[in-house]
């Protein structure tokens, strides 16, 4: 009996009540342009008596049936809706971009040079502004391309608002409005950030906020479901923006998800099979001229039309040669984005008048650089015996006229004063191998170097591939100049294999690279070569820094749970780093106590202990989630003293529908007679939390916690203590800085250990 | 004092003599052809002091770098034996088989029919019954394609001798003469079981058995490297056998790996492209026509020639009808393999002679059926105007003479008395659609359906992966044939589509089917409809049974691990399944009880215990391995009480450098003196394996267990008992047969559960 008195006076909420919290649970990251607090995704099954009883109550075989129908329903129609999404983009942009373009060359046809340049800096500033000022004002959560926010919600990070409806209108009219301005911004990171937002809101039955929810589709109740939607739509998107099915998946697979099986493969593959169907419906349809002035522009293979590509020995040392020149220049380019973003966050925090004439800065400079710069080229005489029409005044083909004389052509014009995916295409283009001055292409390198890196942190959605893309082309295709004689692959094959190096160069993908290549340009035999370089640039880029999204997700401050384990964390135990004091609850807990704790703390979730008066030594019986306590209060289910309680929940009222938002306890309001009351948790309670032994190394805790995409990891004593339960681990508790916060004598070492890492990053990367 | 007296009258060591083991740990599967007992491997990463301090003294960066840089080598080098020995198979075979036809067709030529038949018939049952004959005496575990074994393997079991140098010389020179042979039987899979050969052995540095093992080889030290080693391995089979390296990868990462991650998808895309690379080269040699006869056969791309491939809305019904036929044809596949493979166990099972017997009379049946059946064909007249030979008489082409006149072919002919490899390109080959009669075509495939089936199940390397195409494209051309005029589409594509659906039929594969069609008939555009096609089949045949390496794996008895859980796992808890005695250690432990425990039990894995004497209450230490406890007495470093031990130990002595065989406790030889000694186990112990408590769910448990690949998970109890663990689960702890024995009450609600499972396991499998 005198242990039990021992025990009941560390009750636990009584200690906590005089101690301060030490740590907080939410934390705060950029996300888009907007700072805002963040949470962990739930991911773990969590066994509820409630839900089990109600599980066994009803028809689980025809519930089963419908809740999977439903499931490849969703991807069926995340799939329709992505590849119209990715229509429309391509649709808009080419239609806006192209007016423009049209009515700039005719009045250069009619020589009235300031008039042409007034209207085109001029359209060019009303349409990145009108994308900033609704990014900035609307949703500063569409901001960016959106990968690393899609990034880190795969990783189970919950930011508020990345998958709302508002981000998503926002994000498709910002997007393409910021592409059609010219700036040097692609259109494939917002289309893919759109289609997991769209993927986000059909799992969620519609959106919350606008209280636009479809019954029906209120099926998808908890996180996991809800990230497989997301991986779904996320793969969708880049098959949207590319045309490439596999590519899309092997996208995801290798660059966006941290967890992966092979059931998901399939249905991944299915949304972006339907996307892809659904494009080539909808492009069937304009071929017959019915969408204006899109048809030979966007989303048209660029295709390498050297009928039988052929390469030997010879041809590999300038491919190698061009894998660690994208290398060199990838990981360049990752570095100076990196200054070039901090540099934009200070003047961004200084406000949106700030931001938005940063915006304003950098398009009329781009304007500047796209009107000006091709004056300095000398026009080329038309090559007989094209097909091709040449000058061409309009907005696409490969010999633009600008300021030339009949059968003459500005080479630079052709770059500059066109789509990025015009441009592309021109470089990509087979037999074109006399079409550019090296000069020009050197500027044109330049200009869309630098371009690429100041366009990217502006307050409107903006993307990284296309201009990562162009540069690759630009300078591939500068090489295959320079080799001349000395190789016999064409020069548009060089901007393909430019592509790869500098995709992989910055981006560090090789497989997805090589895939959306190969789609792109339908060429199967181009693969082994694309592979070499891609292999190469991402071997020496590794060498010199990190990936450009991982460098994104750091600047953002998102707390992504890596897959590898640092070496010092094999040298801490779990009980190194897990902090108190610890908030936990009696089986029966008093309702002041819960209301006290919820209120003060920020926690989300606590240990339920069963006490001597009910057992013989505390024991620890569960875990128990803020969401359900919530819900539980805001039912006022209460006891007067210990009779059991009557059952007036169901599980729906325990369910997760939607990320983001949910009750708060501030909202509910009890008397000071409730607050005396007692409550039941038992039943609702996750009996079976994963649990490891304080002893254990943080390395080996890592690889549980992040397998099993766990949100908490209950700590337990290895002696025989007084309490079943030494604290909760959670995401933050892995982070570097949290760990090395705690053990400072670990910095030096760590130091040490921050120079190994940085030189052998890549290595662990890859091994 | 009371407390500690009564914790160790229950010594384990004590209680356990005078039970009996229960619980046998190691169990029976099919290897190949041969009945053999199977361990699991150990994926886990062991925190042992002793190789910690190890780890602390050496200069780990530059170990580092070279433990990487070889890691790259090995895949290199599998790469490059790969597409060497995918070179090699095809050329034998080419060769082989092509001076058999070119015989056989001579003599015809010269109306010697008797004469070639009888020639066609001896040399087939000479090649079958060489590869009979090595393959029951030399090397059983060759037998079959290796696919289930490999799978089997990458789940984490360990069959004794699947990659061994002997199982590799069988399985190429039994393969070679088997396809050679016209038994209907493939080569892929048997090529992945060699790759994957070739993988492991590099990884250990070469044979054991033989003692060749190249010293600075011998790095891989652990089985998770091993795996991922395999994995390449595995990929670069697949890869090598259709010339498909993004189609490889994703074979593995869909039907064969039970845990991936993105570093990894990397290397093996690396190994593939080694393997596509170096296959290139030799193809490129031997168009110089150095290499016999091998030139226009395998490997060659089966090209659907037709420019631009065009489909609209009216082709989807018969692609749809296509799929559906496919995934009945497919699961009625499986059925009747599954029913044959069982009565030919029976045959096997009465000894060698009668292996061999039933080899004798399948090749005899299949020489009857090929050279028998294309004389109920009549002659055709030749088609004029095509670029190709007609009639031709040596091995390839479309148009076999036979017995026909001049300028006269016969349509089966061309179909039955050619190679696998040729017979598809027939039926790919565009601009074909008269070559061959619906009846004949008709004949094909009834025949092709059943020699299949037949001829798997042999004493001989024989794969599935051929055979399924060929069937798949004869039933696609005649769906193309009845549809006539209502469908566009060339009968070669209907032949691509075919395939497709019976390959997703049988094998259930969707991705990798559609990749692997991709490239081996390099053309993008057909990929929505061989998608829409796979999707339609797999579901289709997931109503009726399982996929075929699923099916072959459960005959062979190979206990897999799954990834999904059952849904009465959810009712149990771990502690309802976990069975003792336990064996335990003390943390300093007789050398007598050691030696008594690992005589009388098979586990493979030891709680080691402080006890009282050492500390205050029972305290769980770790847990130590067999194959450590094994080198630690081999080494005989015994305290006579309790002084510590001397460090005689290097880590390299508890490096596991090879899956198979290790040292066993019977080899060691101590004097009864020894066996009063102490030994202290504390240096040798895993200090942090991952615990559950007992309470815990099974089905949290074994999603525990399978997402961290772990041999032994410790169960420890919910209250503050004496004893710190309360059992350990191992793989067979989550076997449903296993669980169904000790709670036979689950069976009623098993037999619902089965019949529920049973319609719902395509559902559970794709959700």
């Amino acid at each position: 009996m005198a242990i039990k008195a021992a025990v009941d006076e560390t009750d636990p909420l009584l200690a906590k009540h005089n101690r301060t919290i030490s740590k907080s649970t939410s934390q705060l990251a950029l996300v888009g342009s907007r700072v805002c607090p963040i949470e962990s995704l739930d991911f773990e099954i969590a066994e509820i008596e409630l839900l089990n009883q109600d599980l066994r109550a009803r028809n689980v075989r025809v519930e089963f049936f419908c809740y999977l129908i439903l499931k490849w329903a969703l991807c069926f129609i995340i799939g329709v809706f992505s590849g119209c999404v990715g229509f429309f983009f391509n649709l808009a942009i080419e239609n806006i971009a192209g007016v423009k373009f049209v009515i700039t060359s005719n009045m250069m046809l009619a020589n009235r040079y300031l008039w042409a340049f007034g209207v085109f800096v001029a359209s060019n500033l009303v349409l990145t502004m009108f994308a900033a000022i609704i990014t900035a004002f609307i949703a500063p959560e569409a901001a960016g391309s959106g990968i690393p926010e899609v990034k880190a919600y795969l990783n189970g990070i919950d930011a508020p608002d990345i998958f709302s409806f508002r981000t998503l209108v926002v994000k498709i009219a910002g997007c393409i409005t910021a592409v059609s301005s010219s700036l040097h911004v692609g259109k494939a990171g917002p289309m893919l950030h759109t289609t997991a937002c769209i993927a986000s809101l059909l799992g969620q039955g519609g959106s919350c906020k606008y209280r636009r929810r479809c019954r029906w589709l209120r099926c998808v109740k908890n996180d996991r479901d809800r990230r497989d939607l997301v991986t779904c739509g996320a793969g969708a998107g880049i098959a949207a923006a590319f045309r490439a099915p596999i590519g899309g998946v092997l996208f995801v697979l290798e660059s966006l998800s941290s967890w992966w099986r092979s059931t998901l493969l399939w249905r991944a593959f299915f949304t972006t099979a339907v996307v892809v169907v659904v494009l080539r419906t909808l492009i069937h349809f304009c071929k017959s001229g019915k969408c204006g002035l899109f048809g030979k522009g966007g989303l048209i293979m660029f295709e390498v039309t050297a009928e039988s590509v052929s390469y030997n020995l010879v041809d590999l040392p300038p491919v190698i040669f061009l894998g660690v020149i994208g290398g060199i220049l990838g990981s360049l380019y990752n570095f100076l984005l990196d200054k070039v973003l901090r540099f934009y966050t200070h003047i961004n925090e200084k406000g949106r008048v700030y931001k938005l004439l940063l915006a304003a800065c950098v398009s009329i400079f781009t304007s500047c650089c796209l009107f000006g710069l091709p004056w300095l080229a000398s026009c080329r005489p038309c090559p007989g015996g094209i097909s091709e029409a040449c000058p061409t005044i309009g907005r696409s083909g490969n010999f633009k006229k600008f300021q030339c004389s009949v059968d003459h052509y500005n080479d630079l014009a052709s770059l500059f004063f066109n789509t990025i995916d015009d441009t592309i295409r021109n470089l990509y283009s087979a037999g074109t191998d006399r079409a550019f001055s090296k000069y020009s292409i050197l500027l044109f390198f330049v200009t869309s170097y630098f371009l690429g890196i100041v366009s990217y942190g502006l307050v409107a959605p903006s993307g990284l591939f296309m201009p990562v893309i162009l540069t690759g082309a630009t300078y591939g295709r500068l090489i295959g100049m320079l080799m001349g004689s000395h190789s016999t692959l064409d020069h548009g094959l060089f901007a393909v294999l430019g592509s790869a190096s500098f995709l992989s160069g910055s981006m560090r993908m090789t497989v997805s690279v090589s895939v959306i290549l190969l789609e792109l340009t339908n060429n199967l035999l181009l693969l082994p070569l694309v592979m070499v370089v891609a292999l190469i640039s991402k071997t020496v880029a590794d060498c010199f820094n990190t990936n450009i999204y991982d460098m994104l997700v750091k600047l953002k401050g998102f707390p992504l749970l890596q897959r590898h384990t640092d070496s010092y964390m094999g040298q801490l135990t779990v009980g190194d780093v897990v902090t108190g004091p610890l908030q936990m609850f009696n089986g029966v807990e008093k309702v002041g106590n819960i209301v006290h704790i919820l209120k003060t703390t920020g926690h989300n979730g606590f240990p339920v202990i069963d006490k001597p008066p009910f057992s013989e030594s505390p024991v620890l019986y569960g875990l128990i989630l803020r969401m359900h306590l919530v819900v539980l209060l805001k039912k006022r289910c209460f006891l007067s003293s210990q009779i059991n309680t009557s059952e007036q929940f169901s599980a729906d009222d325990f369910v997760k529908r939607s990320s983001g938002r949910r009750d708060s306890i501030d909202d509910i309001l009890l008397t000071a007679e409730e607050m005396e009351m007692f409550v039941d948790l038992h039943p609702f309670t996750n009996t079976s939390p994963y649990t490891v032994v304080e002893t254990m190394s943080l390395a080996k805790a890592h690889l549980l916690f992040h397998q099993l995409s766990l949100r908490h990891l209950l700590v337990i004593p290895m002696l025989n203590s007084r309490m079943p339960v030494v604290g909760i681990l959670t995401r933050h508790d892995f982070m570097a800085e949290h760990v090395l916060q705690l053990h400072p004598f670990l910095v030096g070492g760590r130091s040490k250990l921050l120079q190994f890492r940085k030189s052998t990053e890549f290595l662990r990367d890859i091994c």
